[in-house]
Protein backbone atom coordinates (compact mmCIF):
# COMPACT_ATOMS: atom_id res chain seq x y z
CA UNK A 1 0.00 0.00 0.00
CA UNK A 2 1.48 3.40 -0.80
CA UNK A 3 0.82 6.62 0.62
CA UNK A 4 -0.67 7.88 -2.62
CA UNK A 5 -3.82 5.33 -1.81
CA UNK A 6 -3.55 5.54 1.92
CA UNK A 7 -5.41 9.52 2.90
CA UNK A 8 -3.16 11.88 5.01
CA UNK A 9 -4.29 11.42 8.79
CA UNK A 10 -3.12 13.54 11.88
CA UNK A 11 -3.14 13.60 15.49
CA UNK A 12 -1.75 15.97 18.28
CA UNK A 13 0.74 14.57 20.73
CA UNK A 14 0.47 16.02 24.19
CA UNK A 15 3.50 16.38 25.97
CA UNK A 16 3.96 17.35 29.84
CA UNK A 17 7.18 18.76 30.87
CA UNK A 18 8.79 19.81 34.59
CA UNK A 19 11.82 22.00 33.62
CA UNK A 20 14.21 22.67 30.84
CA UNK A 21 14.99 18.93 29.88
CA UNK A 22 14.45 16.77 26.81
CA UNK A 23 11.55 14.15 26.46
CA UNK A 24 11.75 11.43 24.73
CA UNK A 25 8.40 10.31 23.12
CA UNK A 26 9.53 8.20 20.12
CA UNK A 27 7.36 4.91 20.92
CA UNK A 28 4.53 7.36 21.33
CA UNK A 29 5.35 8.60 17.42
CA UNK A 30 5.95 5.05 15.91
CA UNK A 31 3.29 3.88 17.52
CA UNK A 32 0.86 6.44 16.06
CA UNK A 33 2.71 6.14 12.36
CA UNK A 34 2.63 2.48 12.50
CA UNK A 35 -1.52 2.01 13.38
CA UNK A 36 -2.11 -0.79 11.82
CA UNK A 37 -0.65 -0.45 8.51
CA UNK A 38 2.64 -1.05 6.58
CA UNK A 39 2.75 1.71 3.77
CA UNK A 40 5.69 4.42 2.64
CA UNK A 41 4.94 7.87 3.41
CA UNK A 42 6.23 10.92 5.31
CA UNK A 43 5.92 12.10 9.00
CA UNK A 44 6.13 15.52 10.29
CA UNK A 45 5.75 16.81 13.63
CA UNK A 46 5.29 20.77 14.25
CA UNK A 47 5.56 22.32 18.03
CA UNK A 48 2.88 24.73 18.19
CA UNK A 49 5.18 27.05 21.03
CA UNK A 50 8.14 29.20 20.57
CA UNK A 51 9.65 28.52 23.88
CA UNK A 52 10.27 24.54 23.68
CA UNK A 53 11.88 22.84 20.29
CA UNK A 54 11.82 19.68 18.83
CA UNK A 55 15.09 17.35 17.93
CA UNK A 56 16.64 14.45 16.83
CA UNK A 57 19.45 13.17 19.38
CA UNK A 58 21.23 10.09 20.29
CA UNK A 59 19.34 7.80 22.75
CA UNK A 60 21.91 6.09 23.93
CA UNK A 61 23.97 7.57 26.79
CA UNK A 62 21.97 10.05 28.63
CA UNK A 63 24.30 12.22 29.39
CA UNK A 64 24.50 13.67 26.24
CA UNK A 65 21.06 14.67 27.03
CA UNK A 66 22.82 16.65 29.68
CA UNK A 67 25.46 17.60 27.71
CA UNK A 68 22.71 19.59 25.28
CA UNK A 69 20.94 20.94 27.56
CA UNK A 70 24.30 22.42 29.48
CA UNK A 71 25.64 23.36 26.28
CA UNK A 72 21.80 25.56 25.21
CA UNK A 73 22.15 27.24 28.54
CA UNK A 74 25.54 28.44 28.56
CA UNK A 75 24.96 29.42 25.05
CA UNK A 76 21.91 31.13 25.92
CA UNK A 77 21.79 31.68 29.79
CA UNK A 78 19.14 33.43 31.77
CA UNK A 79 18.28 37.29 31.57
CA UNK A 80 19.71 37.98 35.43
CA UNK A 81 23.30 36.58 34.03
CA UNK A 82 25.36 40.06 33.33
CA UNK A 83 26.15 38.99 29.94
CA UNK A 84 22.55 39.27 28.81
CA UNK A 85 21.77 42.52 30.26
CA UNK A 86 21.03 43.69 26.52
CA UNK A 87 17.51 41.66 26.61
CA UNK A 88 14.82 43.48 26.59
CA UNK A 89 11.37 41.18 26.58
CA UNK A 90 12.21 40.10 30.65
CA UNK A 91 8.88 40.56 32.19
CA UNK A 92 8.05 36.81 31.44
CA UNK A 93 10.60 35.13 34.01
CA UNK A 94 14.76 35.32 33.42
CA UNK A 95 14.14 32.02 31.32
CA UNK A 96 11.58 33.24 28.76
CA UNK A 97 13.74 34.88 26.45
CA UNK A 98 16.54 32.60 26.82
CA UNK A 99 13.97 30.13 25.61
CA UNK A 100 12.56 32.04 22.20
CA UNK A 101 16.27 32.09 21.70
CA UNK A 102 16.61 28.45 21.96
CA UNK A 103 13.56 27.64 20.11
CA UNK A 104 14.89 30.08 16.95
CA UNK A 105 17.81 27.97 16.76
CA UNK A 106 16.50 24.15 17.46
CA UNK A 107 14.08 22.68 15.26
CA UNK A 108 10.27 23.34 15.40
CA UNK A 109 9.54 20.63 12.64
CA UNK A 110 11.10 17.61 11.89
CA UNK A 111 9.86 15.49 8.45
CA UNK A 112 10.92 11.40 8.62
CA UNK A 113 10.40 9.69 5.95
CA UNK A 114 8.64 6.43 6.55
CA UNK A 115 9.22 2.82 5.26
CA UNK A 116 6.81 -0.16 5.75
CA UNK A 117 5.33 1.67 8.16
CA UNK A 118 8.29 2.85 10.47
CA UNK A 119 10.20 6.13 10.67
CA UNK A 120 13.60 6.06 9.13
CA UNK A 121 15.59 6.89 12.59
CA UNK A 122 18.56 5.38 12.67
CA UNK A 123 19.85 3.38 15.73
CA UNK A 124 20.85 5.84 17.72
CA UNK A 125 18.14 8.18 17.06
CA UNK A 126 14.96 9.12 19.26
CA UNK A 127 12.54 12.10 19.05
CA UNK A 128 12.36 14.48 21.77
CA UNK A 129 10.83 17.51 22.90
CA UNK A 130 13.22 20.16 24.42
CA UNK A 131 11.78 22.07 26.94
CA UNK A 132 13.45 25.36 27.39
CA UNK A 133 11.53 26.85 30.39
CA UNK A 134 11.65 26.17 33.98
CA UNK A 135 7.77 26.23 34.99
CA UNK A 136 5.98 22.93 34.22
CA UNK A 137 4.42 23.04 30.49
CA UNK A 138 1.60 20.99 28.51
CA UNK A 139 3.38 20.60 24.89
CA UNK A 140 1.25 20.17 22.07
CA UNK A 141 3.27 18.68 19.13
CA UNK A 142 0.74 18.38 15.28
CA UNK A 143 1.96 15.20 13.73
CA UNK A 144 0.55 14.87 9.66
CA UNK A 145 1.10 11.49 8.27
CA UNK A 146 0.84 11.43 3.85
CA UNK B 1 -11.52 17.05 1.03
CA UNK B 2 -9.15 15.58 2.25
CA UNK B 3 -4.86 16.62 0.94
CA UNK B 4 -5.75 12.74 -1.60
CA UNK B 5 -8.20 14.42 -3.48
CA UNK B 6 -6.56 17.79 -4.05
CA UNK B 7 -3.76 18.03 -6.60
CA UNK B 8 -0.71 19.48 -4.48
CA UNK B 9 -0.39 23.59 -5.36
CA UNK B 10 2.82 25.69 -5.40
CA UNK B 11 3.37 29.72 -5.17
CA UNK B 12 5.92 32.15 -4.45
CA UNK B 13 5.71 34.80 -1.64
CA UNK B 14 8.22 37.32 -2.41
CA UNK B 15 9.15 39.60 0.46
CA UNK B 16 10.71 43.03 0.10
CA UNK B 17 13.86 43.65 3.37
CA UNK B 18 15.36 47.20 4.60
CA UNK B 19 17.58 45.94 7.08
CA UNK B 20 18.42 42.53 9.18
CA UNK B 21 15.28 42.11 11.03
CA UNK B 22 12.26 39.85 11.16
CA UNK B 23 9.31 40.42 8.90
CA UNK B 24 6.02 38.53 9.18
CA UNK B 25 4.08 37.35 6.48
CA UNK B 26 1.82 34.74 8.21
CA UNK B 27 -0.92 36.92 6.83
CA UNK B 28 -0.21 36.02 3.33
CA UNK B 29 0.75 32.54 3.93
CA UNK B 30 -2.63 31.68 5.42
CA UNK B 31 -4.89 33.14 2.90
CA UNK B 32 -2.28 31.22 0.28
CA UNK B 33 -3.64 27.84 2.15
CA UNK B 34 -6.86 28.83 2.95
CA UNK B 35 -7.05 29.97 -0.91
CA UNK B 36 -11.25 28.94 -0.81
CA UNK B 37 -10.81 25.14 0.04
CA UNK B 38 -11.61 23.37 3.77
CA UNK B 39 -9.01 20.63 2.92
CA UNK B 40 -6.08 19.16 5.58
CA UNK B 41 -2.57 18.43 4.12
CA UNK B 42 1.06 20.10 4.42
CA UNK B 43 2.50 23.11 3.96
CA UNK B 44 5.92 23.47 3.27
CA UNK B 45 7.90 26.78 2.98
CA UNK B 46 11.44 26.60 1.72
CA UNK B 47 14.09 29.82 0.95
CA UNK B 48 15.89 30.45 -1.75
CA UNK B 49 18.64 32.06 -0.53
CA UNK B 50 21.92 31.75 2.09
CA UNK B 51 22.14 34.98 3.60
CA UNK B 52 18.56 35.02 5.39
CA UNK B 53 16.48 32.69 6.99
CA UNK B 54 12.67 31.80 7.95
CA UNK B 55 11.26 31.83 11.58
CA UNK B 56 8.16 30.91 13.58
CA UNK B 57 8.75 33.30 16.41
CA UNK B 58 6.14 35.18 19.20
CA UNK B 59 4.18 37.29 17.23
CA UNK B 60 2.74 38.95 20.49
CA UNK B 61 5.82 41.56 21.93
CA UNK B 62 7.72 42.82 19.31
CA UNK B 63 10.34 43.17 21.67
CA UNK B 64 11.15 39.13 21.61
CA UNK B 65 12.20 39.75 17.68
CA UNK B 66 14.65 42.92 18.86
CA UNK B 67 16.05 40.38 21.08
CA UNK B 68 16.30 38.12 18.57
CA UNK B 69 18.17 40.11 16.43
CA UNK B 70 20.47 40.94 19.22
CA UNK B 71 21.65 37.65 19.89
CA UNK B 72 22.46 36.58 16.73
CA UNK B 73 24.44 39.95 16.21
CA UNK B 74 26.55 39.46 19.07
CA UNK B 75 26.60 35.28 18.30
CA UNK B 76 28.05 36.42 14.90
CA UNK B 77 29.08 40.05 14.46
CA UNK B 78 29.92 41.82 11.58
CA UNK B 79 33.57 40.47 10.26
CA UNK B 80 35.49 43.67 11.13
CA UNK B 81 34.84 42.72 14.94
CA UNK B 82 38.42 41.22 16.11
CA UNK B 83 36.54 38.62 17.02
CA UNK B 84 35.87 36.83 13.99
CA UNK B 85 39.20 37.99 12.42
CA UNK B 86 39.69 34.51 11.15
CA UNK B 87 37.21 35.09 8.88
CA UNK B 88 38.44 34.61 5.18
CA UNK B 89 35.26 35.31 2.91
CA UNK B 90 34.47 38.98 3.94
CA UNK B 91 34.79 40.45 0.34
CA UNK B 92 31.14 41.08 -0.15
CA UNK B 93 31.04 43.04 3.39
CA UNK B 94 31.12 42.54 6.70
CA UNK B 95 27.84 41.42 7.27
CA UNK B 96 27.53 38.42 4.26
CA UNK B 97 29.69 35.87 5.90
CA UNK B 98 27.80 35.86 9.40
CA UNK B 99 24.84 36.20 7.47
CA UNK B 100 25.67 32.54 6.46
CA UNK B 101 26.70 31.46 9.87
CA UNK B 102 23.11 32.49 10.90
CA UNK B 103 21.34 31.14 7.91
CA UNK B 104 23.08 28.05 8.82
CA UNK B 105 21.83 28.08 12.41
CA UNK B 106 18.13 29.25 10.85
CA UNK B 107 15.71 27.37 9.57
CA UNK B 108 15.93 27.32 5.66
CA UNK B 109 12.42 25.42 5.40
CA UNK B 110 9.10 25.04 7.54
CA UNK B 111 6.86 22.14 7.46
CA UNK B 112 3.91 23.15 8.80
CA UNK B 113 0.12 20.64 9.10
CA UNK B 114 -2.68 22.17 7.41
CA UNK B 115 -6.68 21.47 9.18
CA UNK B 116 -9.42 22.81 7.54
CA UNK B 117 -7.78 25.18 5.55
CA UNK B 118 -5.23 26.29 8.22
CA UNK B 119 -2.12 26.06 8.99
CA UNK B 120 -1.86 24.77 12.80
CA UNK B 121 -0.04 27.43 14.15
CA UNK B 122 0.35 27.91 17.78
CA UNK B 123 -1.86 31.02 19.41
CA UNK B 124 1.29 33.15 19.66
CA UNK B 125 3.67 31.58 16.56
CA UNK B 126 3.93 34.03 13.69
CA UNK B 127 5.84 32.96 10.39
CA UNK B 128 9.04 36.02 9.68
CA UNK B 129 11.40 36.15 7.04
CA UNK B 130 14.68 36.81 8.82
CA UNK B 131 16.69 39.07 7.15
CA UNK B 132 20.69 38.97 7.60
CA UNK B 133 21.68 41.62 5.54
CA UNK B 134 21.98 44.76 6.17
CA UNK B 135 21.11 45.80 2.46
CA UNK B 136 17.60 46.14 0.93
CA UNK B 137 16.54 42.69 -0.53
CA UNK B 138 13.62 40.67 -3.18
CA UNK B 139 13.72 37.65 -1.27
CA UNK B 140 12.20 34.43 -2.72
CA UNK B 141 9.81 31.80 -0.61
CA UNK B 142 8.37 28.87 -2.12
CA UNK B 143 5.73 27.19 -1.15
CA UNK B 144 4.37 24.08 -1.65
CA UNK B 145 0.91 22.27 0.06
CA UNK B 146 -0.11 18.87 -0.83
CA UNK C 1 1.92 15.24 -14.16
CA UNK C 2 1.16 15.93 -10.70
CA UNK C 3 2.57 14.54 -7.66
CA UNK C 4 -0.62 13.18 -6.71
CA UNK C 5 -0.83 10.93 -9.73
CA UNK C 6 2.71 10.03 -9.35
CA UNK C 7 3.69 7.21 -6.41
CA UNK C 8 6.02 8.40 -3.51
CA UNK C 9 9.71 6.98 -4.22
CA UNK C 10 12.21 6.62 -1.74
CA UNK C 11 15.96 5.95 -1.89
CA UNK C 12 18.96 6.56 0.47
CA UNK C 13 22.37 8.87 -0.37
CA UNK C 14 25.28 7.48 1.15
CA UNK C 15 28.50 9.97 1.44
CA UNK C 16 32.15 8.81 2.81
CA UNK C 17 33.46 11.49 4.54
CA UNK C 18 36.89 11.87 5.47
CA UNK C 19 36.92 14.41 8.45
CA UNK C 20 34.77 17.59 9.36
CA UNK C 21 33.84 19.40 6.67
CA UNK C 22 31.01 20.02 4.19
CA UNK C 23 30.18 17.78 1.19
CA UNK C 24 27.88 18.63 -1.61
CA UNK C 25 25.69 16.17 -3.32
CA UNK C 26 23.56 18.16 -4.77
CA UNK C 27 23.97 16.63 -8.73
CA UNK C 28 23.53 13.19 -6.96
CA UNK C 29 19.75 14.25 -5.53
CA UNK C 30 18.96 16.17 -8.68
CA UNK C 31 19.38 13.41 -10.78
CA UNK C 32 17.83 11.12 -8.51
CA UNK C 33 14.69 13.59 -8.60
CA UNK C 34 14.50 13.74 -12.19
CA UNK C 35 14.18 10.48 -12.69
CA UNK C 36 13.19 10.57 -16.47
CA UNK C 37 9.74 12.58 -15.28
CA UNK C 38 8.62 16.34 -14.87
CA UNK C 39 6.55 16.78 -12.10
CA UNK C 40 5.80 18.98 -9.48
CA UNK C 41 6.32 17.56 -5.61
CA UNK C 42 7.84 17.53 -1.80
CA UNK C 43 11.50 16.64 -1.68
CA UNK C 44 12.27 15.05 2.04
CA UNK C 45 16.27 14.74 3.35
CA UNK C 46 16.41 13.15 6.32
CA UNK C 47 19.94 12.48 7.84
CA UNK C 48 20.40 9.03 10.01
CA UNK C 49 22.72 10.54 12.48
CA UNK C 50 23.70 12.22 15.53
CA UNK C 51 26.77 13.54 14.52
CA UNK C 52 26.39 15.29 11.11
CA UNK C 53 23.96 17.34 9.73
CA UNK C 54 22.36 18.35 6.43
CA UNK C 55 23.32 22.20 4.97
CA UNK C 56 21.68 24.28 1.92
CA UNK C 57 24.68 26.83 1.85
CA UNK C 58 26.12 29.34 -1.16
CA UNK C 59 27.87 27.24 -3.75
CA UNK C 60 30.15 29.78 -5.06
CA UNK C 61 33.42 30.68 -2.60
CA UNK C 62 34.36 27.16 -1.29
CA UNK C 63 35.99 29.87 1.94
CA UNK C 64 32.20 30.24 2.61
CA UNK C 65 32.29 26.40 4.09
CA UNK C 66 35.71 27.00 5.57
CA UNK C 67 34.45 29.90 7.55
CA UNK C 68 30.97 28.22 8.53
CA UNK C 69 33.20 25.24 9.74
CA UNK C 70 35.67 27.56 11.63
CA UNK C 71 32.69 29.05 13.46
CA UNK C 72 31.15 25.85 14.45
CA UNK C 73 34.63 24.34 15.38
CA UNK C 74 34.59 27.66 17.87
CA UNK C 75 31.15 27.75 19.21
CA UNK C 76 31.85 24.50 20.43
CA UNK C 77 35.57 23.32 20.84
CA UNK C 78 36.52 19.67 21.44
CA UNK C 79 35.97 18.48 24.56
CA UNK C 80 39.32 19.00 25.52
CA UNK C 81 38.98 22.61 25.64
CA UNK C 82 38.94 24.44 28.85
CA UNK C 83 36.23 26.28 28.40
CA UNK C 84 34.28 22.62 27.34
CA UNK C 85 35.37 21.22 30.98
CA UNK C 86 31.52 20.74 31.99
CA UNK C 87 31.00 18.11 29.53
CA UNK C 88 30.45 14.91 30.90
CA UNK C 89 29.81 12.42 27.33
CA UNK C 90 33.29 12.80 26.71
CA UNK C 91 34.27 8.45 26.37
CA UNK C 92 33.64 8.75 22.41
CA UNK C 93 36.55 10.96 21.59
CA UNK C 94 36.83 14.86 22.23
CA UNK C 95 35.04 15.32 18.60
CA UNK C 96 31.86 13.46 20.11
CA UNK C 97 29.89 15.63 22.49
CA UNK C 98 30.77 18.79 19.63
CA UNK C 99 29.27 16.66 17.58
CA UNK C 100 25.48 16.54 18.94
CA UNK C 101 25.70 19.89 19.92
CA UNK C 102 26.21 21.15 16.01
CA UNK C 103 23.52 18.32 15.04
CA UNK C 104 21.49 19.51 16.94
CA UNK C 105 21.68 22.83 15.50
CA UNK C 106 22.23 22.33 12.43
CA UNK C 107 19.27 20.77 9.98
CA UNK C 108 18.52 16.75 10.27
CA UNK C 109 15.87 17.27 7.70
CA UNK C 110 15.62 19.65 4.78
CA UNK C 111 11.70 19.55 2.68
CA UNK C 112 12.49 21.12 -0.86
CA UNK C 113 9.69 22.23 -3.22
CA UNK C 114 9.80 20.46 -6.46
CA UNK C 115 8.17 22.30 -9.72
CA UNK C 116 9.50 20.68 -13.50
CA UNK C 117 11.47 17.73 -12.08
CA UNK C 118 13.85 20.07 -10.29
CA UNK C 119 14.12 21.31 -6.62
CA UNK C 120 13.65 24.84 -6.53
CA UNK C 121 17.23 26.01 -5.52
CA UNK C 122 18.33 29.08 -5.52
CA UNK C 123 21.24 29.63 -7.53
CA UNK C 124 23.98 30.12 -5.03
CA UNK C 125 21.96 27.12 -3.06
CA UNK C 126 23.94 23.78 -2.75
CA UNK C 127 22.96 20.74 -0.51
CA UNK C 128 25.34 19.82 1.80
CA UNK C 129 25.95 16.71 4.21
CA UNK C 130 28.38 19.11 6.87
CA UNK C 131 30.56 16.28 8.55
CA UNK C 132 31.03 16.82 12.21
CA UNK C 133 33.36 14.03 13.35
CA UNK C 134 37.51 14.28 12.48
CA UNK C 135 37.02 10.15 11.37
CA UNK C 136 36.26 8.75 8.30
CA UNK C 137 32.49 8.03 8.68
CA UNK C 138 30.14 6.17 5.79
CA UNK C 139 26.71 8.53 6.30
CA UNK C 140 23.15 7.25 5.22
CA UNK C 141 20.46 10.18 4.14
CA UNK C 142 17.25 8.82 3.28
CA UNK C 143 15.33 10.88 0.47
CA UNK C 144 11.31 10.62 0.19
CA UNK C 145 9.84 12.68 -3.41
CA UNK C 146 6.12 12.59 -3.10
Amino acid sequence: MTSGESPPRQTEFVIQTSGAALYDFTTEVTRWVRGGVDRNGLLTLFVRHTSCSLLIQENADPEVQGDLAAFFRRLAPPSTDPSMAYLRHTYEGPDDMPAHIKAAMLPVCLSIPVADGRPVLGTWQGIYLFEHRDAPHRRRVAAHLS
